[in-house]
């Protein structure tokens, strides 16, 4: 690959690449890393903008979070058709508190042709330990999947189609 | 009301209410209405903060905002003890658009001392028939409740008991 | 009722008609009393052949109260097609004990062409005043609803066609 | 080991192990293996006894299996304290039918003082290919854990205790 007359762009970075796929992710200061139809994972500060009024991280972005990198992965997992989330369950296990850092993963349970279900799971990087983590949440999406895409809406496909790795 | 010799304070705006009791919750432009142990009701205008990638109402909004209206309940309901919502369960029925107004209302099903749990229900209201609303999302918080509020986030609970009628 | 010249055929009894509408739900006592696609109610009395080792009413006794009843009335509200639970969520508030009376109904949340909700709640009648009821679980099934009925499944359909109020 | 004098009582049966620890379980046909704080499982034939009216493994056996392996093994990792299961979440993927064989498997996920979530997972054996398993139900089961066993149930206890590898 030497000797490029035209020289490349700089890979999109990682606030980029969220901002493009899910506007509400980025705005928590999420981080999406990897994009396939088989692991959608990402990672998050915690600071005052993801924590409810106990200072603790708060339960709506975890939900958040998981629904959003369900949703991403399903869309991909189905070829790109419209898929809508129709269930999430979620157990919170153990808080998160400011400055901790969160790793979020998503990965499909089930991909049928009218329903997908995915898992995600968010674990906390123990500070003194790097080693260490702990389940934060686990989470169940379950998501109906054999719809067609409105013309409209054809650009989030594109961010995703964009960053994915097929 | 007349002849006041100390005037009022104004009454506080929704907006003000609504940052003082759940800042993320504020984020999204929700407003809270009614504060009180038996039920935690308000409204939410969709804009593009709380949209997901196709232009409708993100569904991680809404358990954020099912999460965040049950937490409070249960927070007044415990005689505001430290609640912690231990799991989430959300059914999404219905899309809302860009522009639609959505009401939220969380009710207690169940107040037990250890395990409370609180039924969340978002619906949006036809423009064309402000009459008419459909159900949007549906959900179940259930949280553990016996918990001291720990001294740090004692404000917390000052701002429920603030704006809450008891 | 006089001068019948043509006996009828007694009412089926309540017992019978749980029998050939669901044969699981028979084996645990339950009886199904009024069956229309907006309501499906019944009640049980527990006894061991319902109960957990801790001689309380099963968790997953009432899971399955839950998944039947609820099957029955989204096939009843897609008009007899084909249905399929594709989750349960269910909280289980309050033990239930031998000897207890339980009543259960439920009733549709959302009936759309592709998926159906409904919402399934057990009560436990105080014995020592009737009027008094404390709910035991309350539960949401997600249905998925736009199969076509599988020619050697009709009689399925047969039997809830005849006990039902359409 | 050999030249014992006295002989040793036969191993117990899957069928008595199972009746001893849930009768229901055992009504089912259900036949349970190993025992641990980290693992329960065992498998069921699909019978009559455990369809719904179309023939299909009824979702709330899928249910009743779960919330019973759950809960022994929580009761187990619990040290044996009184055991409440207050939320089952559970996603059926797949139908089983007349004479499959399903195997079943409960593992802890989040094991703290006052709460304990298992998953369970049903996967059904492919009969032409027995290495190929299919997933029939996903769930997470919810349980609160630091209670006393009362007085008149500590047999269940002891059922668990004798059958299990601690």
């Amino acid at each position: 690959m030497a000797l490029q007359s035209h020289p490349q762009p700089p890979p999109p970075s990682s606030e980029d690449k969220t901002e493009a796929l899910d506007p509400l992710l980025h705005a928590f200061g999420f981080k999406v890393e990897e994009v396939t139809p088989h692991k959608i994972c990402g990672h998050l500060r915690v600071t005052e903008k993801s924590c409810q009024p106990f200072k603790v991280l708060h339960g709506g972005v975890s939900a958040l979070i998981s629904e959003s990198l369900a949703s991403m992965g399903a869309h991909l997992a189905s070829g790109l058709q419209r898929v809508a989330g129709i269930h999430l369950s979620i157990n919170h296990m153990k808080r998160a508190e400011l400055g901790d850092l969160i790793f979020g993963e998503a990965s499909p349970i089930s991909v049928g042709k009218t329903i997908q279900v995915w898992e995600v799971r968010l674990w906390k990087i123990d500070p003194s330990n790097s080693g260490l983590k702990s389940l934060v949440s686990s989470s169940r999406v379950t998501l109906l999947c054999n719809m067609p895409v409105p013309e409209h809406a054809k650009d989030a496909s594109q961010a995703l189609k964009k960053y994915a790795k097929l």
